[in-house]
C-alpha cells in the first residue's frame, strides 16, 4: 500500500464533508497515519467518538491541530476565520492548511491574515454534497467520480498543492486548479445561484393564500419537487455561502433575472419564436452536459 | 374483465401523453373497444403504424373522431382550437371530448365556442411526463401512481366526468376534480414557474464568457444538472402552455421575482435572520412534502 499523504492529519469539523473524509481515512490506509477530529459542537464530537471516526477526537481545536502535518477546515465558511485565529499559534512549522468551503475568495481573505510564516495554504472545494448534513449523514465514497477544484494562491509550494491534490485523488476525486475569482464565479452560477433560486421558490410556495398552498403540496409535480430537494441543505453552509460568495452571487441573480423579466414580456406579448429559442437553448445546454457524462 | 370504459376512443395526437395511453388501451382491455390514432404529424403516424399504437391509425383526424364515443385530445395546447374547429362537424351525438393539456383556461376558451349541442366537454390534465417526447417515448406505466385533475365546466354531465374520470383511474391514476381558475394556479407554480426558471437559468448559462460556459458545463453541480433535466422539455408543449396560462404565470413570476430580490438585498446587507428563514422555509415545505409521500 501506498505511503499515507499526510503522517498526522487534523479535521476541524465533522459534519458531512469532514465525517465523509474521516470514515474514507479510516477506511483506506493511504490517506493518513493518524486522523484527529476537533468540532465545536458538542453532540457533534460524542457522535465523532460513538462512531469512532477518528483515531484522536478532541474538543479543543489548539490542541487537536498540534503536531500535524495537515489540517483541514471543514466548518461553514463564515467560521473559517474564527477558527483559524484560534489554531494559527498552535500549527506546526511546514504544516498545510486547506479547507472543503464552497467559497474560495472569502476563505483566503479570512485565513490569510492569520497564517504563520513558513504555514501553507492550499484552499480546496470538494464538488460534492448530499442534502443531509451532520456527522451519521457522511460516508467514505462521497467524492468518487467528483471533481475537487483547488485554489492555490501564487507563490504556493507546488509541494503543498501536490499532497492535497493527491488526498483528494486517493478519495477517488478528479482534481482541478483555477484562480480564486474564477471559482467563484462558475460556483455562483453551476450551485450557489440554483440554490438561491430553489430556496426562493419554496418561500413563494409558502406565502400562497391557504388553500392553493394545500394544492401545491399535493400536486408537487417533478419540477417542484426537484426544486425543493435542492432547498432543503443546510442552513448554516448555505447562509454563509450565499454571504460570502455576494459578489458573485448578486451578479448572477441580476443577470438570470434580466433574462426571467425577458422571457416573461416575450409570454406576456406573445413572442413565439423568443420563448422557442429560450427553450431550445435549455435543451441545448443539456445536450452539452450528457456529451460531457454531467448529466 | 371490466366492460370497456369507452367503445371507439380517438386518440389525437401521439406524443408521449398520447401514445402511452394508445399503449395503455392496448394493453389492458378495460379502456376501449376500439382505439383509433391521428396526428397532423406524417412521421409519427408512421411510426404509430410500425409500432402497432392503435387498432386504427388514420391520417384525416375527422375521419377519425367519426361513430366515436370518446375524443382524447393530446396535442399542444395552443393546437386544441384548430383540431377542434376541425374536427367538432364530425363528432357523434353524445360524444365526450376530453383532453391532457397542462393549461385547462385556455383549453376551455378554445373548445366550448365549438362545441355541437350534445356532446360532452371534460377537460383533463394527467400530471405524469418525462423529459422525453414523440410516439417511441410513450409507455403504459406513465400515469401509474399520478395525480390526474378534471375541471369539467358547471353543468357538466356528471355520467360523462365519471367515464372519464374511470379512464384515468384504470390507468392507475389518482383523480381529483378542481375548477379551471384553482388549477391554472397551481400548476403555474408547482409545474409551469419551475420550468420557466429552469429554461431561462440555462440561457443565463449560455451566455456567459466562452471560457465560463466552459467551466460551467465541466463543473455542473448537482443544483444546475436538475435545473438542465427540466429545461430539456418538448419545445411545441412549453411554448404553449407559457402562451395559454399567460396570466398564472406571470403572476407567479412576479411573485416570484420579488421574493429573489429580497433575498438578494438581504445578501447584500447581510441580514442573516432573513437569509436563515428563507433556507428554513425551503426545508418546511421539503419536510411538508415527504411527509405527503410526493417527495
Amino acid at each position: 500500500m501506498a505511503e499515507p499523504v499526510f503522517r498526522r492529519l487534523c479535521i476541524i469539523g465533522i459534519g458531512l464533508i469532514g465525517s465523509s473524509i474521516a470514515r474514507l481515512a479510516r477506511a483506506q490506509g493511504d490517506i493518513a497515519g493518524v486522523v484527529v477530529a476537533t468540532d465545536a459542537n458538542a453532540e457533534h464530537l460524542e457522535r465523532a467518538r460513538e462512531l469512532a471516526l477518528a483515531d484522536v477526537v478532541e474538543a479543543d481545536a489548539a490542541r487537536a491541530v498540534a503536531g500535524c502535518d495537515a489540517v483541514l477546515l471543514a466548518v461553514p465558511v463564515g467560521a473559517i476565520g474564527p477558527v483559524m485565529q484560534r489554531i494559527a499559534p498552535h500549527l506546526a512549522p511546514g504544516c498545510i492548511v486547506t479547507d472543503t468551503g464552497s467559497t474560495k475568495g472569502s476563505v483566503v481573505r479570512d485565513i490569510a491574515p492569520h497564517l504563520p510564516q513558513g504555514v501553507h495554504l492550499v484552499p480546496g472545494h470538494p464538488m460534492a454534497g448530499t442534502e443531509f448534513s451532520g456527522p451519521d449523514a457522511g460516508f467514505a465514497e462521497l467524492f468518487r467520480g467528483r471533481f475537487c477544484i483547488l485554489t492555490p494562491p501564487e507563490g504556493t509550494d507546488p509541494a503543498a498543492t501536490g499532497r492535497v491534490a493527491e488526498l483528494w485523488r486517493r478519495a477517488g476525486s478528479m482534481v482541478e486548479t483555477m484562480d480564486v475569482a474564477t471559482h467563484d464565479k462558475v460556483v455562483a452560477i453551476v450551485s450557489h445561484l440554483p440554490h438561491l433560486i430553489a430556496f426562493t421558490i419554496c418561500s413563494t410556495a409558502d406565502d400562497l393564500a391557504q388553500e392553493t398552498r394545500e394544492a401545491v403540496l399535493k400536486f408537487a409535480a417533478s419540477g417542484f419537487r426537484d426544486f425543493t430537494r435542492i432547498a432543503s441543505s443546510d442552513v448554516d453552509m448555505w447562509r454563509d455561502v450565499f454571504l460570502n460568495n455576494r459578489e458573485a452571487v448578486l451578479e448572477m441573480l441580476a443577470r438570470f433575472t434580466e433574462d426571467s423579466q425577458a422571457l416573461g414580456r416575450a409570454i406576456r406579448w406573445g413572442e413565439r419564436d423568443f420563448i422557442e429559442d429560450r427553450i431550445k437553448r435549455g435543451r441545448k445546454i443539456r445536450r452539452s452536459l450528457i456529451e460531457r457524462k454531467q448529466a
